[in-house]
């Protein structure tokens, strides 16, 4: 068994790319990811599952149809399934992302920015 | 739709006790819940899922009865199902967990510091 503590900013300092979110551990079927995010993301949502942000550097606006949350670090926000957002950092952010293994980033919307899934670091 | 962030430190102020979780969020049936945990657990495992211990102030070793892991602030790790393990804390310590709702923090090991579940804060 291995007993090594995952250390996020260790992870953090591996990639440097925008919106690729990088699985870092596994609870069951489910992931925890980091991504740095920076600009404007795509309109999308998650039909099947809810989605946890946690913000460990920098400012997180995540834009609802109805209004916007601004997550400082330090700060979470748990986006329920089915319900459109778009995350969107002036500054490059440093966020983890926990939702169950295999869901894309853009959700629905696929595009370009769509992330390939299931990229450990 | 609330649209507020969750601020850890801020949820942290709002209790004192050790090794009672308190609930600040829910994704799916899984749920976050903050600790602040000093001295020695008990050994236990959960036979039927994994948990995520995070890291957010101080230090906690988690032992396993073939070594043991030392985590830090900003530092995680995932203990698998049915793995025998006891968190340990020398001086105070805050750290978040995840796992399924309903999940005791006990584990198998039910005693006088098995905590009430789903206590939201």
């Amino acid at each position: 068994m291995n007993h090594t503590p995952i250390n996020l900013q260790h992870k953090f300092s591996l990639f440097n790319e925008h919106w690729s979110p990088k699985v870092i551990a596994e609870m069951n079927d489910y992931q925890f990811k980091l991504v740095k995010v920076q600009g404007e993301f795509v309109w999308h949502d998650h039909p099947d599952t809810d989605e946890v942000f946690i913000v460990l550097a920098g400012s997180l606006a995540i834009e609802f149809r109805d209004g916007k949350v601004t997550l400082n670090a330090g700060e979470m926000y748990v986006v329920p399934k089915g319900v459109e957002h778009r995350p969107v950092a002036e500054e490059e952010c440093q966020i983890m992302i926990v939702e169950p293994k295999g869901v894309l980033n853009t959700g629905d919307a696929e595009s370009e920015l769509t992330a390939a899934d299931d990229v450990w670091i």
